[in-house]
């Protein structure tokens, strides 16, 4: 007997909108996040960073620190694993600088003392002896012939001969002929376009608790997108037997692709193992800023040539991605969603990864996408601005669909795009007027969205009630999520599931809550590990009924007998089956462990109206909706709140947010003073409209809604303002004195 | 393909004795107790108690403590759920006390507040109104006719009538005629014996965290010898969904079965919900005296005939088991185990539950059993005495063995007791000379074991180590015991294996680490588990070589192909598989859950020399010998922990523990300094011999070993102690005062 749960309609909990498991606990500060975690015994740690863009480090004196009352350890690079290569080794040298610092903050040493204000003043009495070296932190001046080479034979084999040291990974793809494309246009338009780094402003700053034995055994709690994760990475950066290090991942103060890495957690272990005392650590804001990951910073071209009917006759974009000292900027993942929602005949596209002077580069929310969008459709904008064509007539007319070949070589399976964009036409805001000084900007968006190793544990109780156990961090509300998928499969209320994020040595493997997968994966897998247990219960009530399993079926929370006989037997409810579980075979529980390869795409589509102040430059959003297709939404509201989420941090990234750093090579803005992230008071009421377009790789239809919502703001917003104040934005943030500076070339 | 690892010699890792993997987090006090627990915003919890051994609770005002500055909380019986029934009414009873106060400490209200010192104030400010009732502590007191009746109608259907309102559960069994036996007999002995109640006197008192919202949501942290209990009672109790409660085991400082029931966990919860923060609760050493649960006192009488060539013809035994307030002394247990070490054809046992105001009693290792050994194995003592028989010829002579029907009905499968005698009979301490002043005592002891609910899951990482999860809290170096079995099977070392107690909401069901279960039980499962994974791991194998999995098998460490064509590969090693499992098909896990019903049943055989001061009469221990068969010894040093700690509870028993309580019902020795378990001082080295008669109910032969070793002590030690004296002792504990009565009572 093998259950199949599957369906895309006729949903009992599935859809509904029940509040979260985890609310009350959050609203009346129960919830434990990073830095709430305590042990017996526990030292408080402090990290020495760089002031310096570009050192070498001549010498480390800790003996000062090492000498104040209280400080029970000081660490260097010297304290974790050695002969570390690929990614491990980046981790380490981000973590913990070797022979050089190689930005603005980069740790060089670290202090555990019996308390935060020791630690803090022992780290200013380690004395580090530097020699400065040249520096660089612009994406295009890194490739320049006479940028300092940062890290020699940093490259790896992707690329091509030529190109400058600081060019680590080449992408490139395509398809057609694009200059027989161009010759066939009827406009060609080739446009550079800019964007800053920019931070994920999570309101939680890194923070954890590490204990670690001279034995190789430890154990983390830490605040993180994926602890499997940190337990492997730790594992490899301090020489332990994965297994053996435990990490529980704490409530999660927003996250956003910026936990799913380490920065300080192999500290606040190798601070334990060499003090024999559990040891805490956690980052300030300004920290945060100098030394987690923000994205990456580009520099773009982009080609696209069309006829007047609005047909693409070709597309062309050349990606430079600014990562931070070390590899790993998703020039590919830019360049392949670049031109993913078109059918394009003739499209090339090119990536490069570039190191610089500034910290590695984490992921945030769909990596490369926005930024690729926000080049490809302002281009799109323009072309039809000077065609006369309206913007979401064309895209449709060049809409991505099912059976077509994407830019990237895939073929595209069932696909939402067309859907989208039919919504957002169909929408009143699409129709509404704009006042004086106001300008509409739409904007299509693409992520892949992503499976990954999964394992998920359901178990009944005695009473009935049912736990699942998933290994992906809740970021978006996915406990609820999960007890809904459960409880539509098990036919119990969404009330008696509890949904928990067991630790890594309660559950198998758990690749990280990343890639929109969450739902997706864990839920497909919820939905297994349910069906597997709905099977033993069924064999249960066989049992009772001395009747083939294969004769009892499942609804609504009934074990159901079949067959000629069906009226001999009373259906027995999921209470009457677990009530003596123990003495009828044992625990009834479920497993379902997989790579689930049926992750399905999602495109989106955006509307903005902006007005901007021409006296100040300033830009209001004043009208913003979001199209976008979920596959499934499971629980809507969460969906929607990724849809206003998306939106939300897209309109800071247009509009405000920037990492600016000076001459010297310095974060000039680690604050949020000066880091400006919007406030409520910046922000619309943010409409949403929900697509369903099933992804048939999943049992109930989902996609995954997390990343797609943040790839069209920036373009949409970009064509906004563009058309509110009649010039084409090319670079972002679109800050005040930016746009005052396009209304004065255009006024003269 | 079905895996089956089982087997009883040629182990490669089962039977080492490697270092257990909680030593160094224990030693340098960083493993984390009942009471280490903390949680943002919590509260502290006192519990006022009744000193009265039985009233009525007129009334309770605590506005007094309401009022103080810093109390944000007060509970009574009032705060916990209606309408219970059963064992959820008396535990509840128990944990609060509802019209009525039933025993010296019985809780009648609690407090939590901001610091433990102001809810220490405020218990005191609360002001209860009692009216005393007459009360009984004694066992045999308790059911003379005019004894006050506890509890009307408390007694279950298995009570004759007739008897004491305060007989609350009656237990009968047997086979032949014992009438008919005792008169073939050439000796018949029949004594009157008593036991006193003693505690389990572990060294953490009980210690929890709770919070609990008015979602019905809630965690718990505490010491427990098993969670999933505490979760299923406390949900009960307070009325929530089981699932919705997560109960997390802290390592534990001793339970010994005092830590399988809740005794403060209801009420850190309860204060929790009406506090909104979460609570700390810890109980006083006192407090654990008072109000958690000692072991039964009992009052027996046991009658055995016997020939003159040592045959037994026939054997007879009524148990009077008290304890405290409620239902559920293990008269049972008690009248089963006296007589089980015999072959007899007639045999006849009768068992009484007898409620007093005393603390409810709670499990104390293989409950029962160390009472009835003792009066049992006394009378065994004096027949072979009389009739000049050597002690362990007799009992060989009437050994149960495989075959035979044990005295309570079921037939003796495979049994070790015979080899336990063996050995004693071969060890050079039976043949030792005695001093002048010194006594020699034997006794067989005999406990069922257990197997019961159990869930484990197994999960390799990537680098090839494995992570074990299973559900029953360590009580006695468990955790080196699983990875160890799992070694065996994976083939990798002990030391790349970590087992994990999980919580409740990360496993699957698992009954309490009770019944000498866990390695048993618990091993089964990791063994069945660890089976699973390596079948997916020949899976991946098989995959890799495009050969039927069938042609795959596992050999330390290595898949292997098999068949004609095994030559074209080469082996691949665990490490090789588990470093791509996400791309070969996902996490390789293993689960197994089942109630496995294959538990082998244990015997041992102790030999004790004793040397009794004719001054003081005060005793000493000055040679002991356990010999016991484990069925296998998984770890061995460990096995003899646990031998060697059954016997010193059991000289703790014998020679000095009792709870002391006045005419006024209270409890006169509520400490460890007036309380006297044994000191190293006390104790003698205790020579260990493991037997090993594998149990076929186990893979690898397990039978369990915590709890046999304290059924033969009270009753080796005093038949030592009676054959020091030249007085049989009929009454524990043998304090110095009572030999001296003895010695006096002999000598004049």
């Amino acid at each position: 007997m093998a259950l199949d749960s599957s369906k895309t309609t006729g949903f009992k909990y599935v859809g509904t909108r029940p509040n979260r498991p985890d609310g009350l606990d959050k609203v009346t500060g129960r919830a434990k996040f990073g830095a709430d975690a305590t042990a017996p015994g526990m030292l408080f740690a402090a990290i020495k960073r760089s002031p310096h863009a570009h050192a070498k480090i001549v010498k480390i004196d800790a003996s000062k620190a090492l000498a104040m009352e209280g400080v029970k350890a000081v660490v260097t690079r010297a304290d974790f694993a050695e002969g570390l290569t690929g990614e491990d080794w980046n981790i380490l040298e981000n973590v913990m600088a070797g022979d050089t610092a190689l930005y603005d903050g980069h740790a060089v040493a670290a202090v555990a003392a019996t308390s935060a204000l020791i630690a803090k003043d022992a780290i200013k009495a380690i004395e580090v002896e530097y020699q400065i070296l040249p520096h660089v932190t612009d994406v295009d001046k890194a490739i320049e012939p006479d940028a300092p080479v940062i890290r020699a034979g940093a490259a790896d084999a992707s690329v091509p001969e030529g190109l400058h040291p600081n060019v680590v990974r080449y992408y490139e793809s395509g398809h057609g002929d694009v200059e027989a494309g161009f010759a066939e246009a009827d406009l060609v338009i080739e446009e550079h376009f800019t964007t800053e780094a920019t931070h994920q402003g999570y309101i939680e700053p890194h923070a954890c608790l590490g204990t670690l034995g001279g034995d190789g055994k430890g154990e983390l709690w830490c605040c993180t997108q994926g602890h499997w994760n940190v337990q492997k990475v730790c594992a490899a950066l301090l020489g332990l037997e994965t297994s053996q290090l435990r990490v529980t991942a704490s409530e999660i103060g927003g996250g956003f692709g910026g936990k799913t890495t380490v920065f300080i957690e192999p500290v606040a272990l190798a601070l334990s193992r060499k003090a024999n005392r559990p040891v805490k650590l956690v980052m300030t804001r300004s920290e945060v800023f100098r030394a987690s990951g923000p994205t990456s910073s580009t520099s773009m071209n982009v080609k696209i040539g069309m006829k007047k009917d609005g047909t693409i006759t070709a597309a062309q974009g050349i990606f430079r991605l600014q990562g931070g000292a070390f590899p790993g900027a998703p020039c590919d993942m830019t360049a392949m969603c670049a031109f993913a929602p078109y059918n394009l005949k003739n499209v090339h596209q090119v990536g490069y990864d570039v190191i610089t002077n500034r910290p590695k580069q984490a992921a945030y929310r769909a990596p490369g996408s926005p930024m690729a969008a926000f080049a490809v459709e302002s281009v799109m904008d323009e072309l039809c601005n000077q065609l006369g064509l309206d913007p979401i007539e064309v895209r449709l007319k060049n809409a991505s669909h099912e059976g077509t070949t994407a830019n990237f070589g895939i073929t595209w399976p069932r696909i939402g795009l067309v859907e989208t964009l039919e919504a957002a036409k169909a929408h009143p805001h699409y129709a509404a007027p704009l006042k004086p000084g106001q300008g509409r900007g739409i904007s299509c968006g693409f992520w892949f969205n992503h499976g990954g190793e999964t394992s998920v544990s359901l178990a009944m109780s005695e009473d009935g009630s049912a736990q699942i156990m998933v290994g992906t961090p809740d970021i978006g509300g996915s406990r609820a999520s999960m007890a809904l998928m459960a409880a539509e499969v098990l036919g119990i209320p969404y009330e008696n599931i509890r949904c928990t994020i067991a630790d890594t040595s309660s559950l198998g493997y758990n690749e990280i809550s990343h890639g929109s997968r969450v739902t997706y994966a864990s839920g497909l897998a919820t939905i297994k590990a349910a069906e597997a247990a709905v099977e033993e219960l069924c064999r249960r009530a066989a049992a009772k009924w001395d009747i083939p399993a294969e004769a009892v079926y499942w609804e609504d929370g009934y074990a159901k007998p079949s067959g000629p006989n069906a009226g001999d037997h009373e259906p027995l409810h999921i209470t009457e089956l677990t009530a003596d579980m123990g003495a009828t075979g044992g625990p009834i529980n479920g497993h379902f462990e997989a790579t689930p390869e049926g992750a399905g795409v999602s495109f989106a589509t955006h509307i903005v109206d902006a007005e901007v102040d021409p006296e100040t430059g300033a830009t209001k959003v004043v009208r913003y909706t979001v199209v976008q297709d979920a596959g499934k939404a499971i629980h809507p509201t969460y969906v929607e709140g990724q849809f206003q989420g998306g939106a939300a941090q897209g309109i800071g990234w247009a509009l405000n947010e920037e990492y600016i750093y000076g001459e010297d090579g310095r974060l000039q803005n680690a604050g949020f003073l000066d880091y400006r992230i919007p406030v409520a008071s910046d922000l619309p009421f943010i409409d949403t409209v929900i697509v369903e377009v099933p992804n048939p790789g999943h049992p109930f239809g989902v996609r995954g809604v997390g990343e797609t919502s943040i790839c069209p703001p920036l373009a949409a917003i970009a064509n906004a303002v563009s058309n509110a104040v009649g010039v084409r934005m090319r670079q972002l943030p679109m800050r005040p004195a930016r746009v005052l500076e396009a209304l004065e070339s255009k006024n003269g």
